[in-house]
């Protein structure tokens, strides 16, 4: 038989109604002859609920119970789950990480899959099992403790297992019905996307763009599983939903796939930086030990100050708006010992616009026509990255609505 | 090290204060030298949530499923109770069933044990660690799934680790501070035990007396397993509590320890029944099928009846008032059919009362104090049944407190 990968996130399966619904879907895929394996996560608000009993029980808490403590909500659903597929008479069975055995490092709270043998599940499904429901989030570590994958976890152990088990495919189940060309609460033209490849929604994960988290999608990737993304709350069929997939399996591809935006940048200029080797390390190492996210990197060209020999330059760089009293802590802290600046300028208004598209490659002249856009509007480009399918700007963050509609427009998104 | 083992129940660990209170009373064992077990149950009512969600799922729901549902909230427990030791300083590790392993049937929801392997806990307390915290309830079958014990369960494992680790007492907490003479909401001279033979608290629990499951007691006293009730919301110390022992260890007993009641009884009596081989199997039988709890049973002399020449007796026994409609239902469908009778009579206003003591063994005259007591009231007996330590009697249950207060005066259960 053909295997197929279900996953359904915390709100799929909030209560007994959605399980019921999620199940139904998963009816749907078994008549259509599938061996289906069903990830499923904790009830929304169980997970929260189990982290708050921890928190509220040990501040430092050690990582192996609190994995303990916090993987018992997929238990509860997976077990539901099997229950009611069993009820609508489908031979159904709930595996908990140490049952698969799901083999993983001892990185509790962040561990990583080291082996998902397939032995037990399959001599179930050889004996007339049509569904295997596993807890997601979890596995097990050598020390036969209970781990966690951390953030997205769920994600990611569906797109293992499909790995594992070579899936035709694996459904991701969540509360938007694909992946769009951008926010359709800011473009109400933005357009669902029939497929997109691995990469452009790598960018859009890390974007900012929170259908699908970056590790599950750099997993899929590595292992080419072609992901969907789809609705757990409408009418499905084999065509809904947005293909994550490998480029090559999709023919016709535009310029431009998507425009990302993230709102709550800050950017931070130091001027007036002394130009010697070793200068970006005496920057951003203190940065990154205080934990600063730093995003976009710019350094101007050096020049020369009257009535002094040595070069200086000005260093630009944005991060998240949160997180700027931590860096010019950490920049202050750092005057004198190795680092001189004149002054520190910092910009909290601003916000990144990024388009994305596989297309970029073999075209020419995608950032001219998206700064003539943006010029057009009268929009001011304050920094300026790139990467091979990726082009992101930095910008005032009043301008950050218009400049995603323009975007959207300039590169006709709203049309396949 | 010596062994103790500790049991907290669902009201003693509702909630995160709670489980800081519990693992204050793990400290000081700790404290005192031990190396210390800790049984705990989920959190109250959690239990019954998860019931709930499963009968919501399914109807016909797969015990196996039930019992990965619902042995969950023990695993949360165990972690909250391992975090809330090691923030006091207390090197402690929690275990679900299929961790330690608790081997056991698999027969899911009442599920009884194989075998408590010693090794995994015992490394673990040679590295260093000071407490086990094991989720109460819960085992694992040969086949790797998770079992449940039923009800009472967590006293059970309690009792059970005791026996494989050859601990020196099992501490059962609860929400009563020991076993009392009687029920002190009746008789307020009610007096609590020091110590109680096994034989007598198994006479108790399974007349009503509501502080131990019988099962959890019988596995104790195969065992010898010392067995302490105390109470987890009072200061307590090594005297704190009753002792259920061996009847060795109680030096002085009384004659009668306890006075234990039911109050929902009824008496249903069969008139004229042929007195022939097979009656009571022709009666009894059917009652079993329909499951009805038939408790003191009385058969009357036989007799003859003018003009025939067959034998004929009185049929007389109890049962809970809620099976009555049961037990007539299942009696009038056997009339005729290898079981003729003239007449059924039901009172459905009668209790019992018992007194309970190993004193009785070496004793006589018990009971003719018993019944001249209660005759010195006036309060008539409608059926009487004896054990080798317990006599229990039917009466109306209009009697049933003053029976008792008689029956505590009598014996001097008030005092030591």
């Amino acid at each position: 038989m053909p295997i197929l990968v279900m996953k359904f996130g915390g709100t799929s399966v909030a209560n007994l109604a959605r399980i019921e619904n999620a199940a139904r879907k998963v009816q749907a895929e078994v008549d259509r002859g599938y061996d289906v394996i069903v990830i499923v996560s904790a009830m929304s608000g169980e997970t929260n609920k189990l982290v708050g009993f921890v928190e509220g029980t040990s501040k430092l808490y050690d990582a192996r119970e609190y994995d303990a403590v916090v993987a018992s909500g997929e238990n509860v659903t997976a077990g539901l789950m099997a229950l009611r597929l069993q009820e609508m008479g489908i031979p159904a069975r709930s595996w908990q990480g140490w049952q698969v055995p799901i083999n993983t490092t001892s990185a509790h709270g962040a561990a990583r899959f080291v082996s998902i043998p397939r032995e037990n599940i399959e001599a179930k499904f050889a004996e007339g099992f049509k569904v295997a429901v596993v807890a997601g989030f979890q596995g097990v570590s050598a020390e036969g403790r209970i781990t966690t994958l951390g953030r997205g976890g769920s994600d990611t152990t569906a797109v293992a297992f499909a790995a594992a088990f070579g899936a035709e495919r694996c459904d991701i189940y969540t509360d938007v019905d694909g992946v769009y060309t951008t926010d359709p609460r800011i473009v109400s033209k933005a357009r669902k996307l029939e497929k997109i490849a691995f990469e452009e929604m790598l960018e859009l994960a890390s974007l900012g763009a929170k259908v699908l988290q970056t590790r599950s999608v750099e997993l899929a990737m590595r292992y080419k599983v072609r992901l969907r993304v789809l609705s757990s709350f409408e009418d499905t069929d084999e065509t809904s939903g947005t293909l994550v997939c490998d480029e090559e399996e999709i023919m016709e591809s535009k310029v431009v796939s998507g425009v990302a935006f993230s709102r709550d940048e800050a950017k931070m200029t130091l001027v007036r930086v002394e130009d010697r080797p070793g200068v970006a390390a005496a920057i951003f190492g203190p940065l990154a030990e205080a934990g600063v996210n730093v995003d976009m990197i710019v350094q101007n060209i050096s020049e020369k100050v009257a009535g002094d020999t040595k070069l200086y330059t000005d260093m630009t760089f944005s991060l998240p708006v949160n997180q700027v009293e931590r860096a010019r802590h950490a920049l202050e802290a750092s005057q004198g010992s190795g680092l001189s600046y004149a002054e520190l300028i910092t910009d909290t208004e601003t916000a990144k616009v990024s388009v994305v598209g596989i297309g970029m490659r073999s075209q020419v002249g995608v950032a001219a026509r998206m700064f003539a856009a943006l010029a057009a509007e009268n929009i001011n480009i304050k920094v300026i990255t790139t990467s091979e399918i990726k082009i992101s700007v930095l910008i005032d963050r009043k301008y950050m609505e218009l400049a995603v509609q323009t975007l959207h427009d300039t590169f006709d998104l709203d049309r396949v």
